[in-house]
Order: structure tokens, then sequence, then C-alpha cells
């Protein structure tokens, strides 16, 4: 397989822990979201994601594969072990809410392009842009931080699974906006705990291959 | 079951569509999100729903689920007629992604609260928040035009599911604030065909006991 991916981007880095965890060896394709305005909308890429976002999963026999979460569970159905959902359907759906929280409720209004938009429509500086990712990181990480469980090493159980996996990434990006990490005590403790796993560890941005530090 | 609605939100609107299509009776409650600053604020409300979001649904035996995507999910394994998402697991990543074009993308970008805080934050005008609920309509609707097939009646089928749902919640948004429809025939054919549904027709917001029109 090979995943058309960029370092910072937290989506990409769902699908890389994914890939770890079940094991898949994947071949990296670097999409620069900030190179020559952004390479995510060079023809050739959009052909693969109409989306014009990464990532993009190419599976063995071509098929391009969109949207982190859908990329997850396709993982997950096609590559069973370990299972990153539960399979009893309240608990599948409390674990899917808590990773909605991150997907649907923090990251997309803190994407690249919307904090552009928002400098371009707004004028918005640097500094409000840090801000504005600042308050909808906390507005999610309030909520999530209740829906998790508080008794076990992830947020739902033994293993690391589906709301783990959204959770790491996103706290990415908390870090790099210098979030007040304070009030989410449980939450660091289960980025802790899943980064201590070599799977986690690998897929962090700063360990691709197209990292710029 | 008890759905916690407001009759304009599109994230309770796909809900009420997927407990339709799977002939699920339900009583409603409204919840006001423009009064008295928003009633989805209230202590009570937020026990069951921590990120302060319409829907909630409540089973039978009193748990609630939250966000959308993750309660028709959970209607969709324990009701499996009408599917709303193909078993093959490449087809089901198909209809996900173009799910997520609305319900990532679209939707969380335009949420009330996130137009709120644009007035807030930058002094957005009403035009000034209608034209960004259009801008990421656009890029949205972009996308998921290439994304669903162009020779069914519905997005990805002769049935509707997970994708035909979002859509057609997102078309409330587009009406409401004129979204130029010209460019998205095909959409426009599938919202078309889904609203002559009951189960469609029902949802609606205008049908809802606590519609304001």
């Amino acid at each position: 397989m090979r995943l058309y991916s960029y370092w910072r981007s937290t989506a990409a880095y769902r699908v890389r822990i994914a890939l770890n965890m079940k094991g898949i060896a994947y071949e990296t394709v670097p999409v620069d979201l900030v190179a020559d305005g952004g390479r995510q909308h060079a023809p050739d890429y959009v052909a693969l994601n109409p989306a014009h976002l990464v990532p993009t999963l190419i599976l063995d026999d071509g098929t391009p594969l969109t949207q982190s979460l859908a990329i997850c569970e396709y993982l997950d159905i096609t590559n069973p072990e370990p299972p990153l959902l539960p399979s009893d359907p309240v608990q599948r759906a409390h674990v899917k809410a808590a990773a909605l929280v991150v997907a649907a409720d923090i990251h997309p209004v803190n994407n690249l392009r919307v904090v552009q938009h928002l400098g371009k429509t707004f004028g918005a500086t640097p500094e409000d842009k840090a801000e504005w990712m600042r308050h909808w990181m906390r507005t999610g990480f309030d909520a999530l931080q209740q829906m998790v469980r508080d008794d076990t090493p992830f947020a739902f159980g033994d293993m690391p699974g589906f709301s783990d996996i959204c959770l790491v990434a996103q706290y990415y990006n908390a870090r790099r906006w210098d979030l007040d990490l304070t009030p989410y005590a449980r939450l660091t403790e289960i980025e802790q705990n899943c980064l201590a796993l070599p799977a986690f560890d690998a897929a962090r941005p700063e360990n691709q291959p197209d990292a710029q530090i």
C-alpha cells in the first residue's frame, strides 16, 4: 500500500498509527501542504483525492481511499487484529462518538485551509489563528475528557483503539499550538500510554520521512 | 427511544432520517439551540451530551448516545434492514468517505457555535457568516459530486444510505443560506430522489414538532 501523507497532518497521523497497529507495511508518498501553495492541489493528486486533502491510501490494486476515519475502518474490517473498535454496538458507539469529538468537532474547524481562510477573510493574525485553534481544542477536550473511561490505561480499555488514535494525533496539534494541558490530566495520561507503544511512536510526525525539523 | 433534537440541526436531521428508514418509533425532545443562549448548555442536557451539541439518542434502557454518525451506525448494526452501508469493505469505505465530506469537512466548520464565534472574535456580519458557510459548502460539494456515482438513483446505488442521509441534511442548509446549486445538478437529483421517500420527508426540519415556520 501507498499512503499519501504529510508529516504534520493529524488526519494522516491517524492512518499511520492504524497501519502500524495492524502491522501493514506501506510506502509513504509525501504531499507537502505548504510548498508551492499546497501540493494537495496538483491535478494528479486531486484525481486521487477530489477533496484536495490528505491522507489518501492506495490499495494494492490501485484503489484510492480517502477520509482518515473511513480508511481506519476499512483497515479494521480487513485486518481484524488487533481490533480498533469493540464488537458490542453500544460500546462501539461510545468509542466512535469520542473519536468524532476530535475528528468532526475539533480537527475540521482547525484545518490548515480553515485558518488560512480566516486570515484571508477576516485578516486573522498568526496569534488570532493560534487562539482560534486552542479555543476549539479546549471545547472538544472538555467534552472528550468526560466521555472516556477513567479506570483504564487507554480511553476505553486495556488496548488502544479508534478514539485513542484520534486523541494522540490531536494532542500533537495541542502541543504544537501551546494549549494549556493542565485541565486534561486524564487525556494526557492516555496520550503517554499510547506513545509508549511502537505503533504510535513510529507514526509520530517527527519520525516521518518528510519531517522538517 | 427518545431523540433530543432541534428542527434546524442537520446532525439531528440525519438521525431522524435513519430512525425513519429503520422504522423505529421515537419521541422527539426539542432542544432549542437559540432560546436563552442555547438550551444545549443546560446542566441536565450536558449530563447526557458533554459536548453541548444535538442530537442525543436515549436508548430504551436509558443509555445516551451522541454524535450523529455514531448513532446512525449503531442503528444500522442493531437494525440491519434496510442497510445504510454496503457490506463490501471498499464500497463501504467509499460511502463513508462521501458521508464524511459532509459530516467532517463541511458541517462542523459551519456549525452554529463556529459562526457565532466568528462574530464574537472577528466581528463577522450576518452576510460574512452566510458567505463563510457557502464557501465551505462549495468546497465540500465540489468534492462530493466527484465521489458519488452518476448512474444510480441514489449516491451509491438503488437504495439510499449513509452518504445520502448526510447529503440531504446538508442540502437543507445549502438552500437556507442561498447557495447557488447550479453546479451541483447530480447532488440535487440525489436530494430530490431521497425527499420523495416518506422516511426522508417525515424527517424534514419543517415537519418537526419544534419547527418555527
